[in-house]
């Protein structure tokens, strides 16, 4: 009897060195997880020309979740494996609710000036199986002057209502109890009508939570000026990935910043992972910070119902970023073992 | 014989307010401009049902140039007024350069911590008569569970390739020189892969143009880690939308922005409006900032190959920023008159 089985992909770069950080502190919290490990990435796509096998994914979709460090590398062609792999294990999971959680630790700063840590808590539902990243586009007379190439956005009324009901259920256990609704309406008059009608039918079941609405360009505004005012933010697969972006900006950096791609039904394995890439520049050196896999990894346990460790986890995380020095070198290494410790004591 | 003729349309709320200031500044410092009045918006739509007469829109194309302040009222359904007026302007005239100029201005604070006044200076140069503006997209199966909604983004060797060349035309009579390319190649790959090829053709036209591509989550980042890395960002429509809405933030806010949707053939008229909208809330007290409007009225006399007017507006507009202090109301038809007589000393 295993307390859960997970895979692991670490990736490339920096990848291993903070997957590694993340197994620890699990290791420590919770003890009699099985991991499993995963060669996946610009690595092994190199040197074999695979991205992601059927077996493989097969093989994955027995686990309980994924832990995934980063991928890619910039001798990877664009697509290949955010298509290939990431997006690929997103949409075959269905994992429709990219969980993006943004905080101004205590011991961050952010690079907004009237901003001071504690302020900003809000976290983006993305929706993570639909629109744009659907893959349902096109190229005609290619290299020609008359080149034409479309994307399509393509969203279902299931898709959407789905991810908007997760939002609600998070922010009514949250203390603010507000969903900010986030589109293009007066643009995207289509696809906006279908959020903005999904959005009015589920907001009748949740009498309890505050409701907002705002226009993509004016959220990433006042994402700048106003971060405080979230609480839960939820979005299309694209305007989330922009705005998680800015998120993690002014909260100190993709550096910090923990994503899961969750599909709460439990029917597939959910994936963990930093917001943050592979990092080539840094990587083997020892000097990535291992934080956003360590929340990730957080994220990861609170999925799986350890809502206790996952907490401690979060917490052991808060104090370090706390107890930092600006301007000292961080250790992954050093890092994770001091996390692991706090987490476990 | 006029010097030009030009048609305002002041629209709602503030708009007619700060489009006042406009004109007087353009009358002050270019005598002998005509301007014929377009009643357009909320207010029209709302008394006559009518949005934008066949009739007008063929009066509008006879001008040199359209001046507008601001349309749009919360009583309007969402997309009436965008895109029956302001999305239909913009693509019967072929308005494909979407210029809006960023700079953090003496004497105006950004919401960073860490960038000081002078050292924002970028302008994006985004597309605007394709991408998913285009209008393509449908509903089937309307309020039931099976509904599916789509849009669809359209992009052009043609189109694209004529904004990016517009884009390389103006970093090349810049100072800096460089051009940053803004998509999202990695999960747009038809689009982006049109994008990309296209950027490599012209930039080979333009061999002493610096070049750089950035995905649009990480220029999103960007612009609020590192805003004066930028000089000219070409990007498509949707993502000039919203990184033109960050880069206002960053430098003070969309009261400070301009803009301008520009036919450089002149084939057709262009048009200049402040970024902010109608405003409402603080409508009709004489308490709108109208610098925005003054500085896309400063685009607009450049765009008609008035440089010298254009650069004394400007000019205007960066005394009476530097000489503001922190606090102080301001009353928008006395800031018009010291712009008018600063610009025409
Ligand atoms: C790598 C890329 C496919 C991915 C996305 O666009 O979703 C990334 O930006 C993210 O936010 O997870
Ligand atoms: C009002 C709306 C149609 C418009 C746009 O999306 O282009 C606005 O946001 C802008 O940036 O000019």
């Amino acid at each position: 009897f295993d307390v859960a089985r997970i895979a692991v992909v670490a990736g490339d770069g920096i990848g291993t060195e903070v997957v590694a950080q993340a197994r620890k502190v699990i290791d420590a919290v919770l003890p009699g997880v099985t991991a499993t490990e995963y060669d996946l990435g610009a690595a092994r796509y190199h040197r074999t020309g695979e991205v992601l096998p059927d077996s493989v994914l097969a093989e994955l979709a027995e686990h309980d979740a994924i832990l995934l460090g980063a991928v890619g590398d910039p001798s990877v062609p664009p697509g290949v494996l955010e298509r290939g792999l990431l997006l690929k294990l997103r949409f075959a999971f269905d994992q429709y609710v990219n969980l993006r959680p943004s905080r101004l630790w205590p011991g961050t700063a952010s690079p907004l000036a009237q901003v001071k840590p504690g302020e900003i808590d809000f976290v983006v539902v993305r929706e993570g199986t639909e629109g744009l990243y659907a893959g349902a586009g096109g190229t005609l007379h290619r290299d020609t002057p008359a080149e034409v190439a479309t994307e399509e956005s393509l969203n279902t009324r299931h898709g959407v209502e789905r991810v908007i009901r997760d939002a609600f259920g998070r922010a009514q256990r949250r203390e603010r109890r507000k969903v900010t609704l986030v589109h293009k309406t007066n643009v995207l008059t289509h696809a906006g009508s279908l959020w903005s009608r999904a959005f009015e039918a589920v907001k009748a079941d949740f009498p309890d939570v505050e409701t907002e609405y705002q226009h993509v360009d004016a959220a990433a505004m006042y994402l700048v000026t106003q971060p405080q005012r979230y609480d839960v933010v939820v979005t299309d697969n694209l305007f989330g990935d922009i705005l998680t972006d800015i998120a993690a900006a002014v909260t100190g950096g993709i550096g910090l910043a923990a994503s899961g791609c969750i599909n709460p039904s439990r029917e597939f394995p959910s994936m963990f992972e930093p917001v943050h890439g592979s990092a080539p520049d840094i990587a083997g050196k020892g000097l990535a910070d291992p934080v956003a896999a360590v929340l990730s990894a957080s994220l990861l346990l609170d999925h799986l119902g350890h809502a206790d460790e996952a907490r401690r986890v979060t917490e052991a995380v808060a104090a370090e970023l706390a107890s930092r020095t600006p301007g000292t070198p961080l250790r992954t290494a050093e890092i994770g073992d001091r996390l692991a410790a706090a987490a476990s004591a």
